[in-house]
């Protein structure tokens, strides 16, 4: 599933019973922006959340870790400006010192507030200027598509554009709204470094089973992208389900509700993870990478991102110029990362350009014509398809190309 | 050990007894281009090689490996223009027909006969017209300092200068030469791909210990580099000792005498490698990245990796902006491309530009002032260091900036 992206209207974005949302201006880095977010979540909601590996991974992310073993998760505190990592022990503390902020306003207790933070990596967060703030998210908090507009707004920091979906689904004869929002990708914005992404239903989920939905549908969205290979010290995925719909408890994860929502969430995920790629720095095109034929869907993701790392196969997508031995150089490569391809036979591996048989038997296929590539080449979407010959297993990513704003945005960033 | 470069004149380049070079203008691509070098070695000379572990590597790396499990190597053959790279099995015949070719010329057998391409990726390799320029290459051998000058310029694509280097030293009371040449790196020049390196000694080794010889001095010196992070289909390093100086057979690889002329190896094929990174696609900059205090050199060698390949520490070098968030973000992203730095500390991990501390304790240094940063990242001479505080293990990398060049040359690169 690729698809088109446009930011909802406020009336598009579907509220979702027991999530509360409130923006205001804390003057964290800039004037005039807002740049705190506070989410409340109605008492018996669930929290699930899959996080970043980088180990310098952010203050924030390493406070969320210790809270959420607790469950019982009713408050997500978010800012822009300062991401809070490589900021040591005193990150820490400052982390913790806004739990403590938002528990002493909404009489929490500490560790039922997760913090996030995303913007400058090594600079202190600016916590007085934070808990001044609190107070006017607090007052701004709405249930409506509005407060979920804006929030997909305030947690921006170089995106072009906010990011939010919706969808609904009947569970058990109800009505389930998904929502969600997310933020700049990995590594995409650099400095102001993360993705992030919040979703919410109000449908309800065992806590169990919201642990493998969160997992699952990262692995089919944020875990199938890459602008530049980098991944943030602060990238964070939360799963929020409040069970304020009224269905029955979902706690099978082989039946027929998990399924639809788990499909609802993964669409809702996958539209804000292909957002973020399509608001990739410099970005003037989307590639969609399938791989298929492996012996386990691992290996196909590691030949996927072998394919959408390198920097020689995006810059020739951003100049649409079908040189595809770098592709296949990027096929082959991809064995240095992953162990199980060391035994690849390129003699079975066939190569895809849209529906352009490129490569077989480890050359040009006969039938290919340079002018079929260029053609392939040219569009604003791409799809590249990669058999490997060799299982049943596949995978998909989806990346952009890398052209001359990517390296003046990188360049120019912090200026 | 870091250089300056420039290409040596033909009388700074030692001779190597039993050592003729010879080039030519086969048309292989391009008119009025050496683009065909031959090179011939005296009877009882030893060859070792390491390769590309690229999966898609070329027919000629292919036959190299076959050909030399039988020792007795008496030419190479390399020919620019066409990689002969994604080709199947016909570009494997043509590959073994070069050699035939080249056995028959001068009273061969073809497994006596190493071929290399490099060059444009999935074209067939035009066999009629180097066939045709074999004996033209012949005709030129020579034994000379302008006999390598002259094949350092033909084995070149889209360097832009000609890369040689020369070392003396004496073992066992005998004056020894070595001697090497080198193209471009990687996948630095992509489709015109390929590293290629071939360094020869007039010094007497045992065969076994020029294998070993060939792997260690690689190690500290092609496998150093990184422009981009690709590994091209071609990349191949040959060590050659031709045994004509006249020393006792080194066998010990215990000994002065291995240790002095892998040294002197090592110094060759270090300064051709770095000279290779100097001649980066757009490089502005010189970085050397020097990590220290790990468990062992390989995972020393995965964060030195991990920040050479980080395209955003590489903008910001280019940028000359110290923003080091990334670089610490790198360290950390280190231990998904290598599992055993799943464990790493961050809070151990001290990072240096030039001699200036800038980070520790998982955040900043107190005695950092960012002026510092931005005098660091001036020079064109770059030196990071990173200490991982958990061992006694070292490696380095040396790596390039990147720049709007670099997206310039890889998007216009066949044009």
């Amino acid at each position: 599933m690729t698809v088109n992206y446009a930011t909802p209207s406020p009336s598009q974005l579907q509220p979702v019973a027991g999530v509360r949302l409130g923006v205001a201006e804390a003057g964290i880095r800039k004037a005039n922006r807002r740049d705190l977010t506070l989410i409340e979540l109605a008492a018996g909601s669930r929290v699930a959340g899959v996080f970043t590996q980088n180990r310098f991974c952010a203050a924030p992310v390493q406070v969320c870790q210790q809270h959420l073993v607790g469950h019982d998760i009713r408050a997500l505190l978010i800012n822009t400006g300062i991401a809070n990592a490589g900021t040591g022990e005193p990150g820490l503390a400052a982390a913790r010192a806004t739990c403590s902020a938002v528990a002493a306003l909404m009489n929490l207790a500490d560790r039922q507030v997760l913090p996030f933070s995303t913007g400058v990596i090594m600079e202190a967060l600016p916590l007085k200027r934070i808990v001044a703030g609190l107070p006017a998210c607090q007052a701004a908090l709405r249930s409506d598509g509005q407060g979920w507009f804006d929030a997909a707004h305030a947690i921006m920091t170089t995106d072009t554009v906010a990011k939010a979906a919706s969808q609904r689904v009947v569970i058990g004869g109800k009505n389930v709204n998904v929502t969600g929002i997310a933020k700049g990708a990995g590594m995409i914005k650099p400095n102001m470094a993360t993705m992030l992404g919040f979703v919410a239903t109000d449908a309800a989920v065992s806590q169990a089973l919201l642990g493998r939905m969160v997992q699952q549908t990262a692995e089919a969205s944020f875990n199938c992208i890459s602008v530049d290979g980098d991944t943030s010290t602060n990238d964070s995925f939360i799963l929020i389900a409040t069970g304020a719909a009224g269905n029955s408890e979902i706690a099978d994860e082989l039946s027929d509700d998990y399924e639809a929502l788990r499909d609802a969430v993964t669409t809702v995920a996958a539209t804000l993870a292909q957002a973020i790629v399509r608001d990739g720095e410099g970005a003037t095109k989307f590639i969609e990478i399938v791989v298929q034929g492996g012996a386990d869907s691992a290996e196909c993701k590691a030949v996927g991102y072998a394919i959408a790392h390198s920097p020689l196969v995006k810059t020739a997508f951003f100049a649409s110029d079908p040189n595809l031995g770098r592709i296949l150089a990027a096929i082959g490569n991809a064995a240095q990362a992953h162990a199980s391809l060391q035994d690849l036979d390129v003699r079975t591996v066939r190569l895809w350009l849209g529906d352009t048989l490129v490569s077989e038997y480890g050359g040009r296929a006969a039938s290919y014509h340079e002018t079929d590539g260029v053609k392939a080449m040219s569009p604003a979407e791409i799809r590249i398809r990669v058999d490997l010959g060799r299982g049943e297993a596949q995978a998909k990513v989806w990346t952009c190309d890398l052209s001359y704003d990517y390296v003046k945005i990188n360049a120019d960033y912090r200026s």
